[in-house]
C-alpha cells in the first residue's frame, strides 16, 4: 500500500517551497566552489568552513533530485559546483578525502575520518547516475573500496586507542556500508553487491543488539560480547539504530528477506520504546543502557535528524506492514517534530532542542547539519 | 582584609564534612592503584578508566591538603597510591603522559594531549612539598618542561589541523602555564620563575582581550589579530576566562603588579557580565562573541567548575579590593551554585545543570570531573 496522502502532500510542499530553495539560495560558494553549510536562521554565512561530510553529501542529494524528482539543470548544476571542487582538492595524495578545508580548498583538518570517504561514495554515485560521467562512477567506486579498507582502523595513524584500550565494533560503520551497498546498487544499476548486501544485513541485526536487553547497541567488543562495565560500552543511539533499521528493512523487502524485513520492525518499536523521552516528548539523542550517567554531557537533547530517521523508519515501517501502531509513532513523532523543528517564522528547520523542546541554536546548517536529512526525510515520506 | 566568616566557615565545612569524605571513601583503587573518578551519586564506580588529568588532580589536591589543612596520613597515603601508580605506568618511553590508562595501567588513550603532562607537573609538585621525595620534584621539573615543549604543537603527531587552518594560541595553554608556575614557586620554594610569571601574565592580559569588545577569547591568531570569521575565533569560555583571572590576580598580588592586579579584577567583572545568564542564572559553558551559534550543543549548560571558579574569582578579589560589587557577584553566584549544584539529598555536587538548572546527570566524578575543582575552590575561599 502506499502511505497517506496528506502527509506526502506536506512532506513534498515542505520540499519544494521551503527546504531545497533554503539550500539553492544560500549554501553555493559561487567564487571558489563547494558549499557553506554553516548558515544561519537568515541564511547568512557564519564560518566557510568546508566539512567533507557536508560537503558530499550536498553532492549527493541535489544529484538525487535530479535524478528522481525532476531533470532541474539548476539542481545538477549546484551538484557539478561541489562535485568539481572536492575531486579537484578533497583528497591527499593516498587519495584519502580530508575531514575539512577551508573555503579556498587547502586541506585544514586530517583525512581521519572514513566517514568523508563514505559521503563521497554517495556524492559520486549519484552524480554518476545525473550525468554519465565515468570519472565519477570510477571515484565512487575507489572510494567505496577506501572506506571499506578502512573497517578495521578507520581513523589511520589519528588513531588515539591503544592496547589497554577494548577494541569495538561500531554500528555506524556498518550501517553506512550497508547503505552505501545500496547506494551503490541503485544509481550503478549493479546486482553485483547483493550477496554482501544480505551478508551485512545478517552482521548488523546478529552483532549489535543485545540478546536479553533487545536493545541495540553502538560498540560490541570485537569477541562479539557486550561491555556493560564502560562508558563506551553502554553507548546507545537511538537515531543512528532507526537509520540503521530502515536501511535494512528497505533492502530487505527488495531482496525479498521477509524476516529480516519483519525483524528491522520490530527493534524500530523496541528503540522506540526505549528512546522516547516520556515526559517531554521526542527522542534522546544517545542513552545508557544501564541508565548510568552518560559521558556527553548533551545526551538528553532532541536533534532534528533523529526524528527525521524516525519518520523514516515509522513511515515505511507502516507502508509496508499495515501495523496501525507504526502510523501512531509517526504521528507522534509527526507531530514533535513539525512542532518543535519547523521554524515557523522563517525557513528550513532548527538543528537543536533542549530536553524541553525549545531550540538552543538558530542554525540552520553547520558543521554537523547540512542538506541532507531533512530533504532526504521529507522526499522519502513523500514518495512512499 | 579576610573574606567574610560566614562564607569561610561553610566552605570549610562542606570541604570537610562532604568534598573530601566522599572522595576517600569512594576514589581509591586499593587493588591496582590510582583512582576511580567515575562515581555515580551514590558513590559507586560506573567506569574504571583512568583519565590522566583527573588521577593527577587528585594527588595534587591531597598533597596539597595534607601540606596545607592537617598532616593526615591517609591523605599522604592516598596521594602515594596514585604517585606510584601513574609514575610507574603513566607515560611511554619518550616521557609522555597517556590521555588514559585502564584499570590495570595499561595506556588506553595515546599522549595527545599537553594538559596530561600538566597536572602531573602539579600532582608530582605538591606530592614533593609533602614528602621530600627528590624523584618527585625532578618529574616535576621533567614534566614541567615537556609541557612547555609542547606550546606549539601539543597534539604532537595526533595534530589534525593542516595548512589550511588558522593556527591559533589558546588561553588554556597559557593560562595553565601561569598557574604551573605559581604551583612550582611554591612547591618548590624558588623564586627561579618569578620573571616568567611576570611575562606570562602580561603575554595573557595583553594577547586574548579584544581592545574592542573588552571580551578576553579563547583562541587568538599567531599574528596576535582575533578571528571573528570563525566558531573557534569567536569562541569564548567564561569558566576559563575567570579562572585565568584568579591565577592573575593571586600571583600579581603576590609580586606587587598593582596594574596587572586591577586590570584581572575588570577582566571578571566583564566577564561576569557577558557570561551570566540574565533569564536563568548560572554562568554559560560557551558564548559565541557575536552571538552567531556556537560550535558546541552544551554552549548554553551550567557546569559546576565554572561555577567553583567564579566563586574563588569574586571572593578572592573582594578580599583584594573590598568593592562590594565582588561581594555582590559572589553571593549572586554562591547563591546559584549551592541551590542548584549542591546535591541536598546526597553527598558532593552534580557537574553538569541544563540551562534552566536541573541536573542532567547523577554523576559526582566523571571523565572530566575529580576531586580538584570543588575541593580547591571550598578550601581557597575558605581561607581567604
Amino acid at each position: 500500500m502506499a502511505f497517506i496522502e496528506k502527509y506526502k502532500k506536506l512532506y513534498m510542499d515542505e520540499l519544494l517551497t521551503n527546504c531545497i530553495p533554503f539550500w539553492e539560495d544560500y549554501c553555493v560558494d559561487r567564487e571558489f566552489g563547494g558549499y557553506f553549510t554553516c548558515l544561519d536562521r537568515d541564511g547568512s554565512v557564519y564560518d566557510t568552513a568546508k566539512f567533507m561530510w557536508m560537503q558530499w553529501r550536498i553532492v549527493w542529494m541535489f544529484s538525487e533530485f535530479y535524478n528522481k524528482l525532476e531533470r532541474n539543470p539548476r539542481w545538477l548544476q549546484i551538484a557539478k559546483i561541489g562535485y568539481d571542487f572536492l575531486t579537484k582538492y578533497g583528497k591527499d595524495d593516498q587519495g584519502w578525502y580530508y575531514f575539512e578545508l577551508n573555503r579556498q580548498g587547502q586541506p585544514a583538518k586530517a583525512p581521519y575520518n572514513a566517514f568523508s570517504d563514505c559521503f563521497a561514495v554517495m556524492g559520486c554515485a549519484a552524480y554518476y547516475k545525473a550525468t554519465g560521467d565515468e570519472g565519477a562512477k570510477a571515484e565512487a567506486l575507489r572510494s567505496f573500496y577506501q572506506y571499506c579498507e578502512r573497517e578495521n582502523n578507520p581513523k589511520g595513524r589519528w588513531e588515539k586507542s591503544m592496547e589497554g584500550a577494548t577494541p569495538y565494533k561500531a554500528l555506524g560503520f556498518y550501517m553506512m556500508k550497508l547503505n552505501l551497498y545500496d547506494v551503490l546498487k541503485e544509481n550503478l544499476g549493479t546486482n553485483e553487491f547483493d550477496e554482501e548486501i544480505v551478508k551485512t544485513i545478517d552482521f548488523v541485526l546478529n552483532t549489535f543488539r543485545h540478546p536479553d536487553l533487545g536493545v541495540v547497541f553502538e560498540n560490541v567488543c570485537l569477541d562479539g560480547s557486550f561491555d556493560l562495565d564502560t562508558m563506551n560500552g553502554r553507548m546507545t543511539n537511538p537515531g543512528h539504530v532507526l537509520e540503521a533499521m530502515w536501511f535494512i528493512m528497505n533492502s530487505s523487502h527488495k531482496l525479498g528477506l521477509k524476516a529480516n524485513e519483519e525483524k528491522s520492525m520490530e527493534i524500530i518499536l523496541k528503540t522506540l520504546d526505549y528512546g522516547w523521552d516520556t515526559e517531554q516528548e521526542g527522542i534522546y539523542y544517545f542513552k545508557d543502557v544501564l541508565g548510568k550517567p552518560h559521558l556527553e554531557l548533551q545526551w538528553n537533547m532532541k536533534l532534528w535528524w533523529v526524528h527525521n530517521e524516525a519518520l523514516i523508519a515509522t513511515a515505511m515501517a507502516y507502508t509496508l506492514s499495515d501495523r496501525k501502531e507504526f502510523l501512531d509513532w509517526f504521528e507522534r513523532i509527526h507531530n514533535y517534530a513539525w512542532g518543535h523543528f519547523k521554524d515557523k517564522e522563517g525557513r528550513e528547520w532548527f538543528a537543536y532542542l533542549d530536553r524541553f523542546g525549545n531550540p538552543t541554536h538558530t542554525l540552520k546548517g553547520g558543521k554537523w547539519k547540512t542538506f541532507f536529512h531533512l530533504p532526504r526525510c521529507l522526499y522519502i515520506v513523500g514518495n512512499l
